[in-house]
């Protein structure tokens, strides 16, 4: 047992650091300062590779699509209540990140992964309406009641749809991106919304686990970068919070609680 | 008590949500994606109000700068760790933000602070060298042992100072931030450097606090800034950890422990 | 540089683990295991010591009173809330205790800090009425608003108070704690309740916060204990709402939701 | 919509909470209060009813037991870097049990539900070592390299499985709970020792499953039990931390950078 196996411990090719000397992916620090944007940064870190601007263009607009969702998402409001609670504003950002799980914020991941399924069955031949049903089906029988991606118990037609996918559908006339997981996402639309007069409409985590599939990111990072994303409305939320003075804020009004309680 | 009083609790002026529709800071979503950058978005969301193409690009100049110091700062350590226990990848970021507290990230946040008092005895009349002394002697006397945004363990020349100070010095030459937190951070580096021959170099959080203090961000939103820069270098190590495959990784690796324990 | 400073980095009183020995305190673990309640066992973790039975039992009081003040209290809501997100239990719990801050379950420690402050001056021979008028003034100059300890929006008299009081009441009668904290903490609530219609109770984190520190508690642990018992509140809330089987609750049913919006 | 809807949407079993009333599982605190020692309490809080001293005894055993692991367990580990960051003591806590997932403390929860398929087929009638056989296999064949609650990296034979055990046992002589997971669980043993030189020991987390399921606790339960357990060691740790004084603890000594870095 030597001392650098121990160091090997925390080996990492992310980044470098020595004595006044920064090295993120392989880059000094004080190149990337002034000459790089925060969406290419996040690309770079997480890839290890510059992005082209199309594609810095395509991730931040999903990034930006994912910001917020007002306060009665669990992720908002919880990092609201415990901003009043006498923590600083990352306890407060913890913890509304911390709720976005597999059904929150994390349902990018999954959908990613069930059109993967969909894409490699069309790469490999299939007709995609019928991969489309199939793949369903079988995330149907593994009892997975609510397709990751699809429906929203809130919009009928979600608003960030459309202005998402448009600029999916452009990057794949510009041969920015392959455009198999759009059309896989466009498939499953198809397939839910057959004989329903409701239909049941991508929602957030579906269009943008199709922009980050399209551009290369595995399923985790899906979640990861909507993490990302909404961190900015948690932090604006809370901020705000902050600032109308209320401590120990419960769910409801506690002029309801006589009400209830008595 | 109505209904109203109970939705009233909730009431905010960062986001309003309807069926189809989705308006943060007063703007509907679909006219942001494409159109608005992450770094506009950020500051939209938090400000209120768009920013300019200048005020921009140094907010994510200093988002840039901040995003890792490698695996052995604790909070991405934390994440790595965290990783490896078999949670969600939010919930490993979750957990690295959460130690961005007063002394980690949080440092920035007090930084402000400190700039804030002498830049007010500076406008108001006060010699600045005199009342640097003053503020940094009565920090000292509340028993402030490390004074929050100067000094490096590691580095003796952080290389993230000089070029985010470049770019503010910039900025304040071009107009677009007013000059009087840059001037008060150089001024508690000379207080600092005075008479000492390894010199306390203004950090990260430092220089990144001058330029969110420079664009008319509140002292707490320094630290809540520096968590978004943050989590990009803790989403990127996390991610790289789960690549890894270790389970329940400790912080040495187990070939120390007979040695230690034995 | 050897391998043994690396071990030392992380040397401990707390326990010793070697391969097949599990020391915790000194103690091998299977001495502790079907000897020691739980309630003996948080003393010797925390102190290096064994507790008298007395001592548990004062202990085990404190821990049992503080374990749930319903879903309305914030650390309960946001564990509900997040363990409808998709992540573990354990996850749900880690949100829940993050955010009992300084203003929720923390303003135990800060009142073990107050009533320090008086029944030192008590013991110096000042006068307790004066000792607690001169301390209470001085938090107020503080900008304190709310004495921790004291006053709850909900109840006129907390009913944990008297039952509280009365064991460390007879606690002091039989010798097994000194009864400074006690003095002090009726001290306070009188001098409150002088002139008012109204009277401020003394309320959990204050009754605890006496207990802990008649024990001989240090005050951060009197924070650190009221997480162990609302601990148990926190998952027992936490299963509950797993069991209701909601998927990302907010604050308020999704039926208030077009009301509120439309 | 009425406000009464509003109340229904935070209804619970757990507490009843009106003004100066606190009803816990439908007891009255201040019954509960000094009469009720903890880890009754926590069974009352989870179950909803009162336990006999034989089954509390039994918790307390399993809750004792998992306290602490030493501060390489990354639990440990982590509340411990937290806890100089700069945070509440609430705040590190939180850190340590949000690591608690499904291959550290959550291992509990995993093998409760192997030992329940086994012993359903026992109770079924299948001969019990064929029955072991077979739902390991089955597990083996869903990609599970590790069987949660068995073998450990470090211990050759946990100390801790011994007396755990026996205590079970007493307990099925007594008739205090039925014995099906013990037989389960002793059955996973022998078939994993079979044929091999060095044993797969239960660990702590087999030997605390077993207990919670005799006892009648549903798997997610085990987790949860497990959670309140280590928070012990977790709040033990950290507080010695701070005591320590360190700021922005990594994993390793600042002492060893250079070497690595260099």
């Amino acid at each position: 047992m030597t001392v650098s196996q121990v160091a090997d411990w925390w080996g990492t090719a992310v980044s470098r650091i020595e004595p006044n000397l920064i090295e993120l992916r392989g880059v000094e620090v004080q190149e990337l300062i002034g000459t790089t944007g925060f969406g290419a940064m996040i690309w770079l870190m997480l890839r290890g590779e510059r992005p082209t601007e199309q594609q810095v263009r395509l991730l931040e607009a999903a990034l930006v699509a994912g910001v917020d969702h007002g306060p009665h998402a669990p992720s908002i409001a919880i990092a609201r209540m415990t901003a009043t609670c006498g923590v600083g504003l990352n306890n407060a950002m913890a913890n509304g990140i911390n709720a976005l799980g597999d059904s929150h914020g994390g349902a990018g991941q999954e959908c990613v992964l069930l059109l993967d399924e969909i894409r490699a069955r069309a790469e490999a031949g299939q007709e995609l309406p019928a991969a489309t049903d199939q793949v369903i089906a079988a995330w149907r029988d593994r009892g997975i009641r609510y397709l990751p991606g699809f429906g929203h118990r809130f919009h009928t037609r979600d608003p960030r749809r459309d202005p998402l996918l448009g600029l999916v559908g452009q990057a794949v006339a510009d041969g920015v991106v392959p455009g198999g997981h759009l059309r896989a996402a466009l498939a499953v639309e198809t397939a839910l919304n057959r004989g329903r007069s409701r239909p049941v409409p991508m929602n957030i985590d579906g269009a943008t686990a199709v922009i980050y599939a399209e551009l290369g990111f595995p399923a985790p990072l899906a979640r990861g970068l909507f993490v990302l994303s909404r961190s900015v409305g948690i932090l604006a939320h809370a901020w705000e919070e902050t600032g109308q003075g209320r401590r120990n804020k419960g769910p409801m009004p506690p002029a309801i609680l006589p009400t209830q309680l008595g």
